[in-house]
């Protein structure tokens, strides 16, 4: 076989074998295949699309072409959770302690923010001394101990795909649905869990900016977790506006123990239970997700997620302390609000500019590698919908130095608009999808 | 300016600026831009295609990217012509004498064949001790003594178009009609020839399969020429068959000295008086293609044309004997008949069939740098139209050795195929493009 045919087969729109895609991911993974043959056939993937069978097998294949972590082994049940990244999304902070208290495991490996989606492990790392960086002995240990671990990838997960994704990324074939969605799961599916539930965010805080778009690659990745074996179920999830208030690495892990401790925001609140009704019902804890949700409810309600995320805290090294006491949470020395122009109802609250702000004022990174401030962040007065009066803060900005503090206002004021006329919420899920 | 966003200009189907073609041609001829950019935006042509004003940048930037020859100051009026390849296509040998005993002159840069499409360079070689590796002061002092030069490419020309062929040879994106007419427009724009003749062939012996796909590429490439300031025609000839009689090197030699000396096979006699006709007349020696013809016809039948071959054949230090002794060229030790078996009209002689057994014998070459044997090859005995009869032969086969005779054998006897009924001859041109 030659690496030229199969693309000159994807090229003329055909359908490639197993055996050509499995040739291809093999000489990505090796290095045999040179980068100029593999950005060719990416393009020509852009152009004629993938099949569903062909998709599952890009997928299945680079899962397999690295290292694969047998969590079904080390944690039998485990539920797996993946978001496409937004804005203030915090949600695994909360959903996995309220799984692990109902008794399914979850080993939870995250990745670092980038641009303005944020990423989990720069939020659990702004609780001092929490470690991310686990061994899998470590993870075993823990995993059995507390049913619950939070931490960075330990092995190089399908790596054919950080080949392919690197490469994707200088010659503008990213955007392709099979492709990204086979880049998603390949991941997915190298941890090895058997149940995986997808959140998958719409908005301008997100990598699909429309709910069309979302719920078509949330149906493109839900395929191909069934089709190669795994439950699998996609929620798609609103990014117009940032999920909850809080948008800055230790400014969300308090707005996360807030909401374990039954307070936080009631958007962000209602997010996590459905996502973890969502995780009970597909790991087989509940027979449908009306009882999930009213499980995760009472699990929050009589603080069993709270003591779970205490432990999770406790077992990897942070300062749990912090639970109870959230000025031991790293906080920035300049604080001010931005203020409302004028009355009405706030008509949006733009996650996309938001996050960028965030990002400029230190809290993400605008490239790998960049350091970040777990300090500071901006949190949300009013979210859409919500009354507004002149002179009322939209946002509270948190930031290093008064400069970035004034240069955040200025660039806030054009991330919020408000409306003469009542604006309704926005909704907090649009679809789920199973199939 | 980025690579990547011309890539997803590209990709996203725009129009790409002037400034955006050069930028990426001079990264291709410079190395700056990596391959996998190269290949990428390949592709994206491949699947947006491209306007002429885009494709006449790219091949003037390609024809700017190395060194040029300023033709029309070392040969004032000289017309330049381009075969797009064939089986048996022997033409040059012939019209450069014709048009140079015009007083038009002619420096022919060629090349050497690859696959079926024989190269005329070395049909040349297989003179004995004809030079084709002439120095710029060589071809120089040539030209001004006797108006014809027969060479290879003195210098890199367009070493853009070098680096990106090489690249869309591996990565499936040769066939782009504007990407095609750039690569080979690129370097005659770089010879500076004022003139260019085109001799586009669609047919099973040419890169081009149908008429109508040639004549796309004709008109691409005579929108180039001309929107980079020459005047340029194309012909559209057929390649269904081969062009005359003889495929191989010293084969060819034989019958383009035999039309040279007024006789040789009709239908190449008539296709290089059509082609120096339009010679001619693209370099204002005749008001119109019908004169032109007339004063072709005149150099063939006077000798005069004859005599610039021999004179041709002495300055690149040639055995000029072999212009009146057929014998002194190379000849093969093994010649054997294909005899027809069955009586009827030939209705099909395959021009690719014909050059691949031909490549087989040893008279081209599978890949580059493969040797070739000069004495070796196909005389066609009939051409479609013509009445056979059962046992005639159709082809005389010259081979190295008994077994290649009989391989050759083997395999043509699919590339005839004799009807009952009449077949008409096929068409020598299809039609003629000047914009």
């Amino acid at each position: 076989m030659r690496a030229v045919d199969v693309i000159i087969h994807k090229r003329d729109g055909r359908e490639l074998t197993a055996e050509e895609i499995d040739f291809l991911v093999r000489g990505i993974a090796s290095g045999e295949i040179p980068d100029y043959q593999i950005a060719a056939w990416a393009m020509a993937v852009l152009w004629r699309g993938m099949t569903i069978r062909e998709t599952v097998r890009l997928a299945t294949s680079m899962a397999l072409s690295g290292e694969q972590l047998d969590l079904e082994k080390w944690a039998p049940g485990a539920v797996d959770k993946h978001s496409t990244g937004g804005v203030g999304d915090k949600t695994t902070l909360v959903v996995g302690p309220i799984v692990a208290a109902c008794r399914i495991p979850v080993v939870k490996m995250s990745g670092r923010g980038l641009g303005i989606s944020g990423g989990t492990i720069d939020k659990w790392e702004s609780i001092p001394g929490f470690r991310t960086g686990l061994s899998r002995e470590e993870i075993l240990r823990q995993v059995k101990e507390i049913g619950l671990v939070a931490c960075g990838q330990t092995a190089e997960l399908a790596p054919a795909d950080g080949r392919l994704y690197a490469l994707r990324d200088v010659t503008g074939t990213v955007p392709s649905l099979p492709l990204i969605a086979a880049s998603i799961m390949s991941k997915k599916l190298a941890t090895g869990a058997r149940s995986i539930v997808l959140d998958v965010k719409a908005g301008s805080g997100a990598f699909m900016e429309t709910v069309a778009d979302a719920s078509t690659l949330a149906r493109w990745m839900v395929r191909i977790g069934q089709g190669a074996g795994r439950r699998t179920i996609a929620l798609v999830s609103g990014m117009f506006q940032p999920l909850g208030f809080a948008v800055g690495n230790a400014l969300e892990v308090r707005e996360a123990i807030e909401t374990l401790r039954g307070a936080g925001p009631r958007d962000f609140r209602e997010h996590c239970l459905t996502v973890a009704a969502a995780m009970l019902q597909i790991g087989g804890r509940v027979p449908d997700a009306r009882m999930g949700r009213a499980l995760a409810a009472e699990k929050l309600d009589s603080r069993d997620a709270l003591a779970k995320f205490r432990a999770l805290v406790r077992a990897q090294g942070g300062d749990e302390r912090a639970c109870d006491d959230l000025s031991l949470l790293p906080a920035a020395p300049c604080r001010g609000d931005l203020a409302a122009e004028k009355s009405g109802y706030l008509a949006e609250a733009h996650a996309g500019k938001i996050g960028l702000a965030s990002v400029r004022l230190g809290a993400g990174r605008a490239k790998k590698g960049d350091t970040i401030d777990p300090a500071v962040g901006i949190v949300l007065k009013v979210k859409v919908g919500d009354k507004v009066k002149k002179g009322d803060p939209l946002c509270e900005i948190h930031a290093a130095s008064p400069e970035a503090l004034a240069q955040a206002r200025n660039e806030l004021r054009d991330a919020f608009r408000i409306a003469h006329e009542k604006v309704k919420p926005l909704p907090l899920f649009y679809k789920t999808i199973r199939r």
